[in-house]
């Protein structure tokens, strides 16, 4: 949302800062996730019947998350463009105060991968995160993983924005264009790709998470390998395997539908 | 909720441990409250009529709290000792999922002093704070709020764990009776004081709004000074004039109703 306040340039560089930013962002979320325990029953389907919604068949993390969903769909928080609800949009009411007028940055399109984004941080992310044992502070933890998953699918789909600046490009236009026509996602892709960007991403992503993840003690003392609150090389994971590839995932479909009507 | 799983032995030792644990969770919340301005009608009653809730006359910031706290209610938040609602409880749902049995550690009371935080949150925090501007983000202050709030609320409530402790030291317990039985607010409270432990805290506060609120350049490279993402005398300030005093008037409010039946 930040980034979007009345304008309708673009332009890399301000999109970068806006990507900087949210690795503080996802980063803090993790941290605050980590204090918890893993709490399995959280993400197991059928722990819970929730009164007027006995028909809901997902896990307690899924209720919650759509529960949420549903208050923040009021306020519109999924109106804006850079915001993609996990819950299906049919499930979700309609806004109950009056819109806002965004710039129309991009060309209109139904790309959602918040699927994956769950299942990624379920399957991989939340298990290596926290002691795999059990708090009982279900509620706790699934509040941060809401704050967690909303940060990623935020980032991850950021890439349509990425991507429309890239596009924007004269100098790479005609190229977009040629294999957007022979539907040649694997050059789209190359074509994306800043190897030096995603190469000083990972660096700055390992020291942030080494210094937001000090434990600082109780004379205020610090050292900056001791009794980290976060395992640094899982931070550097989850944008490797999962939010640098989902992000072009998400480029790539969408330039793969922007010459469309 | 970290501190109170599964036992009833209280030990100021492990009190602390959550209390400089939450000090990390609430300059995390501030550092992300603060990349959005200020946003005055946030705050402002009558910005918005919200539909299925007419007679609303709250803020924005007050609406959207009372809404997340319902939905918190019911996967019992509030039920947990050390959690308090700023809605008042008869206006929250019950529970939906069954009750966890809380080890019962409190003599049962009702203090609850959130009134006080949201007002000097929303009065003195929140335009030291935020760039004195209006971004639109509306939806995502008041999220970043919602946290702040929360985080706040946890740790002055904290004061009743804290109070329970000390009020348990043999050594100290038949000075408290006689200052309780006395009504001596004065005493107890000046019974209750570490000075040594609060310059501790507001030393290591310092210096964990000094490194957490650094920005990592794009390289990866840091200084200590330079682009901080908060205002560190800003952090120190809310613990030295609102935390600390507000903590204790929790203390001193718990422990004169300690020896009631």
């Amino acid at each position: 949302m930040n980034y979007l306040s009345g304008t309708e340039d673009i332009s890399l560089g301000k999109l970068r800062d806006t990507l900087i930013r949210l690795e503080d962002t996802i980063i803090f979320a993790l941290i605050e996730r980590a204090q918890f325990s893993y709490n399995e029953p959280v993400y197991k389907a059928g722990l819970y019947k929730y009164k007027g919604c006995e028909d809901f068949e997902g896990s307690f993390l899924e209720y919650f998350l759509q529960e949420s969903e549903k208050l923040h769909a009021k306020v519109r928080r999924y109106q804006s463009p850079d915001e993609y609800p996990f819950t299906e949009r049919h499930l979700l009411p309609d806004p109950i105060i009056p819109a806002i007028e965004y710039p129309q940055i991009l060309k209109p399109n139904d790309i959602n991968i918040n699927a994956k984004i769950m299942e990624f941080y379920v399957k991989h992310i939340i298990p290596s995160l926290c002691a795999m044992d059990d708090d009982q502070n279900y509620g706790s933890a699934a509040t941060r993983d809401v704050t967690c998953l909303q940060a990623l699918s935020q980032r991850i789909h950021y890439g349509k924005f990425v991507a429309e600046a890239k596009f924007r490009d004269p100098k790479d236009q005609p190229k977009y264009i040629e294999y957007i026509k022979a539907r040649d996602s694997k050059a789209i892709e190359e074509l994306l790709t800043n190897k030096k960007v995603e190469e000083d991403l990972l660096k700055r992503l390992k020291r942030k998470a080494l210094i937001y993840g000090q434990d600082i003690t109780e004379a205020g003392d610090f050292t900056l390998d001791a009794n980290l609150k976060i395992n640094v090389d899982l931070v550097v994971e989850l944008y490797e395997k999962w939010v640098i590839p989902l992000t072009k995932e998400v480029e790539v479909a969408y330039l793969l539908e922007r010459l469309d009507n």
